[in-house]
């Protein structure tokens, strides 16, 4: 394969990465809108769908495979590409959180609320703008914004906090709640290992940028 | 370098990946120990000795790395190293569970006991078997073997909500469990992310052994 080829390739890989980002960001957005709007058909869509992110996942690992495979890549382009396929593994367990929470929500809406839903849809937008800016800064090699999505994450954590303390005044003041608090005490915690991913991600990327020189150098020919 | 010196570093790749494999099998079980026999010291080790496995995980990484650089490997190798990074990355998870495990004890041990502390050592017994045997079956490239951790997955998602049911009847019955109950909650949920991960690698292997001949179709060169 000629290097203009190559080039051409490892477009393809970023632009196939950026799409499962997409996919992956709109099936947490429609899991967590299934349970704010009581909406459990649509609880139901995203667990059915759940496929084609695996599909999507196995595209993208034999695009990279094949990369690693027709050409000897250079020390950069190597760690890019490993990089992409540690990210697509990532961005394939958000799919998979996004599932759970479809399950938790399914379950949920068998119940009357619990009102209000406290700090979940905030704690699931923050969750959603990690991916997209953890995706976004591995494709513009940008380490600032890849330190944003890092700082993002205790807020998060400090979110998953708050939902917990409420949701444990809930339970104690009224033992009913407590099945359902804990539906909800679950989803807080898929929110937080989404944004978990994003963090993985975010820190390849610093890595990725910032580790270059100093893996460049142990992989000189012995 | 040669062909030799290459099995012989591809060899030391996968031993270093069991020594991974043995340290985060050992936080597990005292992790769990530390909460089993209310040891707060126990479990501030545990705690503290996270960043040797994050040292391993580089040091495996690139390890890795270096193999894909200066050799272009055959197909077949290709899929063994970039499944090697893969279930370093899965390991190096299994340690970070194993120290949300002893967070969630140092939490638990600050209040009295629930008693039975149910079928949490089962569920701890249970994801340390699959963690060895997907390595194992990596090692021996024994597809029975990691289809056998497939099966153990679901006895750990059986137990989850055998222990989940148990605690929200302590919950119901006295609110002044809540608390606690919903950290032995949290850390059955570890357990099953810790057999979440086994079974990640345990795909990775069938995926590797069976998936060989149609990935190495894809692979000839263009």
């Amino acid at each position: 394969m000629e290097r203009l080829h190559f080039e051409d390739e490892l477009k393809t890989l970023k632009q196939r990465l950026l799409n499962m980002g997409a996919l992956v960001e709109e099936r947490v957005h429609r899991a967590v809108l299934a349970l704010m709007e009581r909406r459990p058909e649509l609880a139901e869509e995203v667990i059915a769908a759940d496929q084609e992110i695996n599909d999507l996942q196995i595209e993208i690992d034999d695009r990279a495979l094949k990369l690693l495979a027709l050409q000897a890549p250079m020390a950069t382009d190597l760690r890019l590409i490993t990089s992409a396929m540690k990210i697509n593994a990532d961005l394939e367990r958000i799919g998979d959180q996004a599932v759970n929470i479809a399950q938790n929500a399914v379950k949920l809406l068998n119940h009357p609320p619990i009102k209000p839903i406290i700090d979940i849809p905030r704690m699931a937008e923050a969750a959603q703008d990690m991916t997209r800016d953890a995706l976004d800064s591995f494709v513009k090699k940008d380490v600032e914004m890849a330190r944003g999505v890092l700082k993002r994450d205790d807020e998060v954590d400090a979110l998953k906090d708050a939902v917990f303390r409420v949701l444990l005044t809930y339970m104690m003041a009224d033992p009913a709640t407590i099945e359902r608090a804990i539906g909800l005490i679950l989803v807080s915690r898929n929110l937080e290992r989404i944004a978990d991913h994003a963090t993985n991600i975010a820190e390849d990327v610093i890595f990725l940028v910032e580790g270059k020189d100093v893996r460049h150098h142990h992989m000189e020919p012995a």
